[in-house]
């Protein structure tokens, strides 16, 4: 039977799944509902095994035969070692290694060639690639991280409006939109932000970008800060040896005009996505197996 | 019988209780522990009534008549609504306001005077008074808020060895001795801040303001930018009119030296504590009414 290969890029709103032959070739693509592995490993898992039938069904193949199949499987939160264990023990597939959905995205963007990704959405995590070795930057999560990253800059935003709120800071049409849209009270705003999770302070970030560009004083001196913690970040990449930096994630083009100049003749574009990427390090690590091929 | 007068002094880690005369002069002061009215309302209950009690000992007054007397509660999360209406309604006084315990630290600090103080603890707030207004400035928690307070310190001081360890912002001896702490393993650092308190964080704060004295470059950074978080706030304070700003907290005398200098002529020291400003409230309100006199 053939040894199908599978890439698995699983997100905290979908999962998607690329299945191609034992040479890497892609066949078709499936995707399925979110697959985060620490906050729920089940659904995680139930969500992987369908985005994977779906690309089998894309491929005229039939979905049963995921479970001779080997996989990568890229996700977030891998380095918690708990959930990697319980998850790896069940996933559905002959083989399978899960990696971080930094690495696939590093293959993907980069093929095999040396270089660095920054992922800059919810989150902010730098990879770099020199020959075998992989070294991870940032990305240590909102609390205590995750400098630049859309939670942080709506976080930021959140609090100027506070200070704007107190007069300890100036108000700006910015500051004003977000007070309005808490009824002007700042016990909504405290209220808002004790709950709230990444994502929903990542919300406000796009806006920044948006009053930025329009000359908001507030919005320009949040998001050049918010710039100047990527440009330190990107020195400590390149510090490290990368001549070539991809910039990935949601933020990556709103950001990519506040960036330093010393950094522009670095950026390259992406070869492909994080799902290709999977599907790259699948053939790498199973594709020429005997086991598998045989 | 006679109308005796109670203040209380409500904090996260103790209850502190006077009792006065009706005149407002004190005879007696008791402790007891914990008096957190927004996470624990039963037990902060019993210990204001406890405090209440050991000071009418202290006084050498049956403790059964702290039921006839009038008391001012000062309690941190006064203006959490709920909370301060199920607590106010089964305080075992005769009569009791529930007030900020930033409002009973500005009545012991400043009398009847004009002025502001500035709490600068493990939070931060700053509270002016100008005739009969009262204006509260920042205090919005660790959160979104509590600029420059001993958490967002702490907090920065984590985040800072993180960024050291990344080679993203130089190291120091400060946060080596961070790292070293938490074995020179940043995830350990990640997993104390994920489930860190604001104290917890606060119990950094000090370090930073010890290695600043030293001249550690990471700590002087870190300081200078809480402590112009302070200045900015300070003269928010001043644009309301404070002439006379006294500073509070734990961080007070730490943080002194190291405020701008336009502030320096306006510090005073405090009158008295906290609790004398909850006994002062209490006789103000409660002292010259007749059915309390009667």
């Amino acid at each position: 039977m053939t040894p199908y290969l599978i890439g698995i890029d699983g997100g905290g709103t979908s999962c998607r799944a690329a299945v191609a032959g034992p040479d890497g070739r892609l066949l078709g693509r499936g995707k399925s509902g979110a697959a985060n592995i620490l906050t729920d490993p089940e659904t995680a898992l139930q969500n992987i095994a369908d985005a994977a039938r779906a690309a089998f069904v894309d491929a005229d193949l039939d979905p049963e035969d995921i479970a001779a199949a080997c996989a990568i499987v890229g996700v977030a939160g891998h380095n918690v070692g708990d959930a990697v264990h319980y998850v790896k023990r069940r996933l559905p597939f002959a083989e399978a290694d899960i990696e971080s959905d930094g690495l696939i995205a590093l293959q993907g963007a980069l093929g095999d060639k040396d270089g660095a990704v920054a992922i800059l959405g919810t989150g902010t995590i730098y990879i770099a690639r020199r020959g075998k070795s992989v070294s991870y930057i940032g990305g240590w999560g909102f609390t205590i991280g995750d400098h630049g990253s859309g939670a942080r800059i709506g976080h930021a935003l959140l609090q100027e409006s506070l200070l704007a709120y107190d007069g300890i800071h100036s108000a700006s049409p910015l500051t004003d939109s977000v007070l309005a849209e808490f009824n002007n009270d700042p016990r909504d705003v405290v209220d808002f932000a004790r709950l709230a999770k990444p994502g929903e302070f990542g919300r406000y970030a796009p806006r920044v970008f948006d009053f930025a560009g329009r000359g908001d004083p507030v919005a320009l001196r949040l998001l050049k800060a918010a710039a100047t913690t990527v440009d330190e970040a990107l020195d400590a990449v390149i510090a490290r040896g990368a001549q070539t930096i991809c910039l990935l994630g949601g933020l990556a083009s709103l950001y990519r005009p506040w960036l330093a100049e010393r950094h522009r003749p670095l950026f390259s574009e992406a070869e492909a996505d994080a799902l290709t990427g999977a599907v790259a390090l699948a053939a790498k690590r199973f594709g020429a197996r005997p086991e598998v091929v045989a």
